[in-house]
């Protein structure tokens, strides 16, 4: 045997750990039973969705689901659950906005339309005026002012159907969301309708943010659902002269103080190693917010009641942080990665889920090469359940403001065919999230958690 | 040069074949982008769904589908387009069920049920007896006669959340709904009812085959669903003497002629080999058979419009395949198996998709190592579309046939963790299927017969 042993030395094959990686495999699987098994995840993701639909930072809902997180940590055995105070900005869409174009005979087309996140209103009267349609950015110089002055610019471009990682395809064309009504306003464009950013065909509009960054004129920015996007288009090609009819009554207020909500496992071993893992507990206007970002949310709550289950005692400090404040300018994350909650804190390693709660397919790794290839030597605990995918790659919007800290960083990365379906529209309801996909979500995001808190980083 | 190639091929590594290779993943990438822009099929679906639910072989729902498709197939430019005849039981619902049981005050309990397929009748007035409750069909043995006779068996089995692949759950628990009936008369029960097969917690009554085996009195069995399940067995603990009332009026009646639809291209190299896709056209009388199986069928159908859509043209005999009757007796599957429409045909590959239409995953295989061995080749070529499992294992049940003629196998598989959501019930609706993730295993599929057809099985 000791013979045997030295051969796999010389070969640098031997790993005296055999019944490790068993305890290893067996704990992980312990694991996944247990959250396959429990209802309590899914449950708290419906009360949420149901209680604090459209929880927007600095709206009345947000403050629901952070008093809802708060009491759910407080009724399980943390050693503290923190409110962070977080300064937020506060704008509102203000009731439904409005759309449409004549058809002639006094009938109107409505065209099923939401504000972009930050916009400013209409006048209190509408706009109604002529569009001009564009595919890029780039179109607009090349239509110029002359073309575009008085006018709604309709951003109608199309998304790549192709990328079979769809938030690429999201990458590709977002820009004209967020600076679309800050470039066409240089023009003279006196509002923007942006396309939805997604790859299905429906009715759902979708928003997101916008931004004001070069100081031109703040006009209206209003995205507009694939379909209506599908029958303006025509009906601009059947009639360039079409006008299009305008009202939305968003705003801003002054910001508010709203909280970041934690709950925290002091570690055994290691009590000033931090390890976080987390979503964001805002979410649009117009959404319950299952997808993004309830369910990272609770999958990240989910890790430590797993834990509390399986008594497992971790040797550094786990956070779960319900971040705020993601969709419009992550006040939440810049303020748990610029405030310590206790002295002497490292922030060691820190986890998102915020794609979409769906199949878990891996998880990107942002960090160094060493990091990235001790992360990587586990896949083989994580294939059974069909994470397959242990990428370097970006992680997630919130966590990143830790990297300065030196903070490793990953994000659970899941199936990505159906998300933009319901990203950012009315469409992202608890229904639509299915409780095993969601747990093996939770469970993958426990194990790789075990996993970094028993054996480190390196 | 040479030299290293020489090395190479000592080595046995050189394959003469870079260019090839290129070649091959290109075109890959056509089928997948083709795919993923096109809503024929999605929409295809859509159709079958509406015009066609409930469409049990032997019913005019089956022949309204059989129809849709031949007509379908007809617009393509296949080369011949078959009718197959076959003949098949023709069983009948006939109008919904009713259970419940009294809970005082003259106030019913309603129990969501459905028959079982191929379920005898209750009486006329429907059975009012009392209930007993068991986990496993072995507890048959142990309560008896004594405690049997005149009840009415529930069988209230736990499904086996663990499994990570949800079809192991059903197979563990499926043989109650299937022998549960025929085994419980023979002491002397009345009826049976059947906890839904489901993962999910709903009030979704879930169907499936049932069958008298052993010449024991005929008895009817009802599927109860998941969350009538619990309330039942609640109730039963409660109150041990607890009387449930059930009514079904389903019959079988003499079977009819109906068929296997089949779009054939002729192969222009091996004209007698063939290779079979397919899927079966039946669905269960309670759903729109959107998973099961009305999305095998069209993705099985897309396989043929992504070749006409790049132009290529197959080597060997390719036939898209309507199975008839998958879901009682498999008729349609033999009578493909037993008749060959053309002198002199060879069943070569056969490629079944019923395991639902989410996210494919992989392939499985059965056949011999050394065709294994070749398909698990080609598995670099699918990794960029996520499908990572390429396994030996059982295929589907109507290529299953083929197997004996010398077939090779091979099914679709595809994510599980939804598919008994919806399997045998009301909720299996084109609604639950996402256009992406369908056309995604069209694709998959595609490529496979692709490659199968250019480089052979071994």
């Amino acid at each position: 045997m000791k013979n045997i042993i030295a051969f796999f030395i010389v070969l640098g094959l031997f790993q005296p750990v055999f019944s490790q990686d068993i305890e290893d495999s067996l704990f992980v699987r312990n694991i996944f039973n247990e959250a396959l098994d429990s209802y309590v995840a899914y449950n708290q993701l419906i009360q949420l969705c149901t209680i604090a639909p459209g929880r927007l930072a600095g709206t009345d809902e947000c403050a629901i689901a952070q008093d809802f997180m708060y009491n759910e940590m407080k009724a399980m055995p943390f050693d503290t659950v923190y409110k962070q105070p977080v300064w937020v900005r506060k704008w509102l869409q203000n009731g439904e906005e409005t759309a449409y174009f004549d058809i002639g005979d006094g009938q109107k087309q409505y065209l099923a339309v939401d504000a972009l996140g930050g916009s400013v209103a209409t006048p209190e009267d509408g706009i109604e005026t002529e569009i001009v349609v564009v595919k890029t950015m780039d179109e607009l110089q090349t239509l110029g002012r002359e073309k575009i002055e008085g006018k709604i610019v309709f951003f109608d471009f199309d998304m790549n159907q192709h990328n079979i990682y769809t938030f690429s395809s999201y990458g590709e064309n977002v820009g004209m969301r967020v600076y679309g009504a800050d470039e066409a306003s240089k023009y003279g464009a006196v509002a923007v309708l942006v396309r939805s950013l997604t790859l299905a065909q429906d009715t759902f509009p979708h928003t997101g943010i916008m931004r004001y960054k070069t100081g031109s004129k703040k006009i209206p920015g209003i995205g507009i659902s694939a379909i209506h996007s599908d029958l303006l288009a025509q009906s601009y090609v059947e009639n360039p002269h079409l006008k299009v009819y305008l009202h939305c009554a968003c705003k801003e207020y002054p910001g508010v103080k709203q909280y970041n909500i934690i709950g925290e496992i002091k570690g055994s071993k290691y009590p000033n190693r931090i390890i976080s893992i987390g979503g964001h507990i805002d979410a649009w206007f117009n959404t319950q917010g299952a997808n993004d970002d309830g369910g990272g949310c609770i999958q990240s709550l989910e890790v430590a009641r797993l834990f509390f289950a399986l008594n497992y005692k971790p040797e550094n400090t786990i956070r779960i942080v319900m971040f705020l404040d993601e969709e419009m300018a992550q006040r939440g994350a810049r303020a748990y990665a610029d405030n310590p909650i206790n002295e002497g804190e490292q922030h060691y390693f820190a986890l998102e889920s915020d794609r979409g709660v769906t199949y878990p397919t891996g998880f990107s790794f942002d960090g160094s090469d060493a990091f990235v290839k001790k992360m990587q030597s586990w896949a083989s605990i994580f294939e059974p359940y069909g994470l397959h995918r242990f990428e370097k790659a970006g992680s997630g919007v919130d966590v990143s403001f830790l990297k300065v800290k030196g903070c490793a960083l990953a994000a659970l990365v899941t199936e990505s065919q159906r998300y933009f379906d319901f990203h950012h529209s009315a469409n992202d309801t608890w229904k639509q999230v299915n409780r095993r996909e969601m747990q093996m979500g939770s469970a993958a995001m426990t194990a790789l958690i075990y996993l970094v808190d028993k054996y480190g980083l390196y």
